[in-house]
């Protein structure tokens, strides 16, 4: 990717460091840091591992990270503000610090551990806890994001198509999993956005159902909730399947109030929106089935360089729509006795209203 | 796995407790909490997802964890000692934990963020940080982990044994290290112990080489570093193959000190020996061929349910070797301009001497 979609952003995100009073900020969760500076996605829901970007408000931004990434570092960092840190770290990286003279330097809490910030201090680094500044900048995707977005979203989709095929009675879900695992490897996919689930029957109303196994009935219903990382983004999608000849009734009534549930929540979603308000017209729909309390879920979550980012779509959020945004709208009915059906789609808040991906 | 086996690991932490002066520990590391409670090890590097477990000076040790897991914590977990917290998550947690009245309570610094912690003492529960002590007594290795280990590293010798013909001229490395995953994945691995790592010429001589699109040569070298987790336990093994007839005089050579270095540290490892010193051996033995400046790795580590545990076997360690430890040792010599070798094996340390996994 163009370093300058990385400068403008720290351009942006400098701006509100000052807004916030701070000299610099020490980004140490891993996700912002990559967006920020480009640095090394490995592990993003790993902090802590690949270093560290010290956001400046005099604009000379320091790449701090070891002697293992110092290659890596070079391509893309100007040589002179890149910092290779040394045993013992915590103290190297406090002298750092405390060496160039800011005065108030913030840090991400939720991606540094007690023991690190602890050690800091010990090294004469005193850090002021102010996180959220630059979650809040990824919660609208620009035009690169979106197009990122769009192809991982279009691989899921083809794994869906393949789907299917893959869902053989007698195969457990493990090996559903599996394959289609290999799918998304094979075809350009860095990583799994998550651990896909793959639920038969009522496997499928567990809500964190590891698939295991449980094979693929002659006739039943399977969930599977899968996504991908591509080209640095994630995707996230949902659908479930009637496997045999003829859906019985009740799977085609739960799966049709859960669709009828997410057109209801897509209808109402455009910029200005509280996200509250789509969970609620989901759950409405629920209501007049006087299904509401199998409705167990949140309605959806942002997604971007991580699977669950900002903003929340769940009934206690104060969130608003706003152009840019991508989230998801996964409504479900979840019966632990017979299973789950859930249908989940990503979708673009666009300048006047919504389009799915 | 038996629920036995993690009792009597708690008995044994608990009176750690004790001497440590704690009523309790909240036990915040992924994996010492999975090997004090056999409860949940997906992401084992990647802490507070899946929850804690507070050992208890009482013996009353609760495991706490969110609505996600509570089918999976009732399969092994004593109900009335499950606590299922809910958003505020860390107010709620605050709130349980004070409300068992232990006097003193540690926690795992190290797995735990600074925002947590900041919230567990918004909510009233003063923290004692006190880590290191799960992670002492991982080191050694019971007969059940031994065993886990054997085909964890077993499945990696046939791994091994299946990668020549993998090493197709023209396939590049990004290929070589997928075809590779797939045959774990295949043959019981539940996933990959770390990035594999396959590094041609001189890529072999990076220390963090990510597999890219330089391809197989017809004639080269390829160093391959990889591992599983099998059974819960992580493997980790190198080998640097030659492609094409005939082995160069250089890459020869090279190896043949590697090796050299690999059985002078072997040579010496028993129980009682300060690891430094197996490090020196290995780096006596490239002094001799003035190619120590070439050696820039450590030369080990612990593994087991991580793939870094403790000891290190670096120049700087005050480690002493034991019966049940099971470490690496994997010498390598590393020429930015041509290339780097890297030998490593798994190593049993035994009541008399030591075993080659």
């Amino acid at each position: 990717m163009n370093q300058d979609i990385h400068a403008r952003r720290r351009d942006t995100a400098r701006a509100a460091l000052a807004a916030a009073g701070l000299d610099a900020l020490l980004v140490c969760h891993a996700a912002n840091r990559f967006y920020l500076s480009g640095f090394e996605l490995h592990d993003p829901q790993c902090n802590e591992s690949a270093g560290y970007l010290l956001l400046t408000r005099d604009g000379k931004d320091r790449l701090l990270t070891d002697a293992r990434y110092e290659d890596a570092a070079k391509r893309i960092w100007d040589e002179t503000l890149i910092h290779i840190y040394r045993a013992p770290k915590s103290k190297d990286i406090a002298q750092f610090i405390t060496g160039l003279g800011y005065a108030a330097v913030g840090f991400e809490s939720d991606g540094l551990s007690h023991k690190s910030w602890s050690e800091f201090e010990a090294g004469g680094l005193s850090l002021a806890p102010s996180g959220g500044l630059v979650e809040h900048m990824r919660r609208i995707k620009d035009e690169h994001e979106i197009a990122a977005m769009r192809r991982s979203c279009a691989l899921t989709h083809a794994a869906f198509a393949a789907a299917p095929d893959m869902l053989v009675p007698g195969r457990d879900e493990a090996q559903v999993a599996w394959e289609l695992e290999k799918y998304f490897r094979s075809n350009g996919a860095s990583e799994l956005s998550f651990a896909t689930i793959v639920g038969v029957n009522e496997n499928a109303a567990l809500p964190h159902a590891v698939p295991g196994s449980t094979k693929v009935p002659e006739e039943g219903l399977v969930l599977v909730d899968m996504g991908c990382r591509l080209d640095d983004y994630c995707s996230d999608q949902t659908r479930t399947f009637w496997v045999g000849k003829t859906p019985s009734d009740r799977f085609r009534h739960v799966l049709d109030m859960v669709r009828e549930a997410q057109e209801a929540a897509l209808a109402v979603m455009r910029p200005g929106l509280p996200v509250r308000e789509a969970y609620l017209a989901a759950r409405g729909l629920f209501e007049r089935y006087g299904q509401e309390r199998f409705f167990t879920h949140s309605l959806g979550h942002g997604i971007g360089l991580e699977t669950h980012e900002s903003p929340s779509l769940g009934p206690n959020s104060a969130d608003v729509l706003e152009p840019g945004m991508i989230v998801t709208v996964e409504p479900g009915l979840y019966y632990p006795e017979w299973g789950g059906v859930r249908w989940e789609y990503m979708i673009l808040v666009t300048a006047d209203g919504i389009e799915r991906l």
